[in-house]
């Protein structure tokens, strides 16, 4: 069996993401999708905890990719303070896989370094598809809901998130910013 | 939507196991299936993975209880250090919820100082299905296999785990105990 | 201006420890009481946040000893996962102090390897007048209240503190104790 | 009994600090001050320890505003990894509270998602009076005793903090700055 | 080049040791010396700091086995809270190496999962020959000196180590052990 | 006996870091060398792993200082999150020392707070000698051999480092940078 890795911190998930889960999982018998960096949330960068992102994730796959729902295994992995550790605990998080599945430098390089498989998904729109995009967007009240599917903007509402992102890109902004918190 | 949380090790993932997952999420329109002490591998309480037990636990449900199988939310959930903080980081990795099973005394006091509903599941041959009875009859080369469905023994033996957990065992009695890798 | 620095846990704080407050106050200018583990609760050995033992301290100084309560302060000390440098970061949260008063053996011997002045505080009622024996009393029912002053008795029942230690003694002799949480 | 809750880190206390301790505390029966970041010291945003920070604050009280003194409770409180763990671990380090005092952002995002009450203290001379600027003006030889109290000059003094603040600052220019130490 | 990889705690360095590191010296071009458990000391099973325990072995090497000297590289290793990444770190911290010497059941458990070469060194006289014994011999006043070569005396000796085993020892058997330190 | 301790990241090991070698040996009978963060590589700032340093210190050393070789003890000193417990850190990992040899203002300071002696080594040619050159002459295709002895050349080469150093440059230009691994 053919079992593979796709790796994303899906803040938000966007078309984008849509479109390499549903590329990569015609690849492989399963795709594994972690979402990355777990243990992050409620900074700009990382708007979303783990579990909202899982609760999106699942309702886009059930409305857009249904008959893939079965061979997608969503697993949220945190951070690790020592990068080249960051792999073996992957290894630990989810079940076996052959192949890993990603567009992103660091990753590649780590993988390559344990000569495992890499594939760089095909991407969409890359230059204005992207989370980073989508953030900045709602910052700035343009239309970010034309890159993201419409279960993701259906939940995004409904726990606020809107109002959440602009509240953490203001705190970025000013010299206050979550002095006494991390 | 009614969605519920269901707390395990799954040290292994035995008979009752799969018994309370059909009896819980029967009751709810989504089971979360929380995979706890997802940091730990490799002691005899804890010799499988994370990522083990999920493949472990994903085998089970597609041979044995297939028709719930979208119902069900597989997520591993570390240890924290401090315990008043477990349940709150919980909430951060999982879809949100509104009822925990649990038939641990420590759970269900942690969540009834947050005042959340707590459903103690139904339980069959408590007395000699339990993980620690497995572990201890694959130990000591008992009818282990009479406790566990068939898919958890196929991927044990997949994985070595026979010889994994005797190893363990016999760790715990010598003095040199993982002394300088914890 | 001499401080003094006085340690103890305080689970729960008993009429033995109100003794040593006194006497030690009596001996200094000011006395740092350091709250230690005050990352631990909801454990048997160690049942109370440091918030709650904190409260419970500064009522049992209004109602006992009003007349030294100006030079009395109160911090919450974590535990640190290398022993020796807990006395650093002790020095690191709390006023600077000149003096150390404890009857704890390793406290004595981290503080005499970095030449500090160590007084062993008076006791009274040792053999019986000791926070174990207190919590062993409230899980079976004897007169724990006698060793205690009013004040903290007041304050365990407000926060339903005698079920929280019986509960946390039966987790200690079950199996399945905090197996998924610490 | 009210009981509040004002949060800040104090590096250093300066009159604003002094004015809103006084206002919160006009308005409930008890205030707990959290000396928060607690576990920094020694970068040019947080030149001094908690231990520092609260002798200074107690000069302060006891110096100002004695009459207060017997409802203020100082509290360190560490930086928390998973942002939204913070308010649940303050919740462990200090005695029960029903209001927050806060004008940070980050904090009031916090809380509300709580739903506990959030007041907004009076301030004055916001534009000038902060910490930052007392840490400015300390580096380039401008007036900075005129924005703090007395009772912090001469402890600044007593600990040589000038020179601090100014070999921190100097550090975050240099390449080399703190390269391994934190 | 062979360069193999010698793990231990040293807790303290004894004669078996040395034995051990003449026997693997001799069939590699270099040795690494791994002293495990660096992040340790101050407890019964660990005493030494790994800056005391590498002076002692440092001067061991010197006194008894010169030749050695320039083929022996000592190394400090913490542990690690995930037994799994605990090789993996290892290979962060010390030169590449192709061989593993270890008569550790965890050691060659987690080596062999890797595939790497595992070779047992010779033994002389495990029955009494372990620091564990040493510490024992040392806490009841028998004869240690006769398990450790001279400089591990002389060495423990200059930093008053007897009496530090003896506290730790009656540290372990008090109620108080360490209670708000680690 | 005098013991030096001299500290530095060595990311590369370079020409000005092999004459301080050799200059602060000349002052003592041992030198400690203190391989700092330890923990970090896989960034830009920190390419490489301690293992690899140490490997490339001890090559130097054989090569160019082989007479010093037996006085000088090389050690990989992690970073610690409170900067103020740094230096007892220290204290735990590496032999006893006198003497501290630094040009760093950050680590001065922390040493002078402890009143332990301090000397600057000597430098040469500072304005261009420093690894930061190095790390950036490697990423523009600039000389950077002529900066760093022929056996720090050789290991670099032997590991693929320039490949490492300009791809983890290439990561810190682009937005999506160690998103979901530190």
């Amino acid at each position: 069996m053919k079992r593979g890795l796709y790796i994303g911190r899906f803040q938000p998930f966007h078309k984008g993401h849509l479109y390499s889960l549903r590329w990569c999982s015609d690849k492989v018998d399963e795709l594994i999708v972690a979402v990355g960096s777990s243990d992050k949330s409620f900074e700009f960068r990382n708007p979303f905890t783990a579990g909202e992102r899982i609760e999106i994730i699942r309702e886009n796959i059930t409305t857009e990719i249904k008959e893939k729902r079965d061979k997608i295994i969503l697993i949220p992995v945190p951070d690790v303070g020592v990068h080249l550790l960051w792999t073996y605990n992957m290894d630990l998080l989810v079940p076996r896989y052959n192949t890993v599945f990603t567009n992103d430098l660091f990753t590649s390089m780590l993988y390559k370094e344990r000569g495992i498989e890499i594939i760089h998904p095909d991407l969409i729109s890359r230059e204005f598809l992207s989370a980073t995009e989508v953030r900045h967007r709602i910052v700035s009240d343009k239309n970010w809901e034309e890159l993201i599917p419409t279960s993701t903007t259906k939940l995004i509402n409904e726990i606020d998130g809107v109002d959440r992102v602009k509240n953490l890109y203001n705190l970025t902004k000013s010299h206050a910013t979550t002095e006494y918190h991390h």
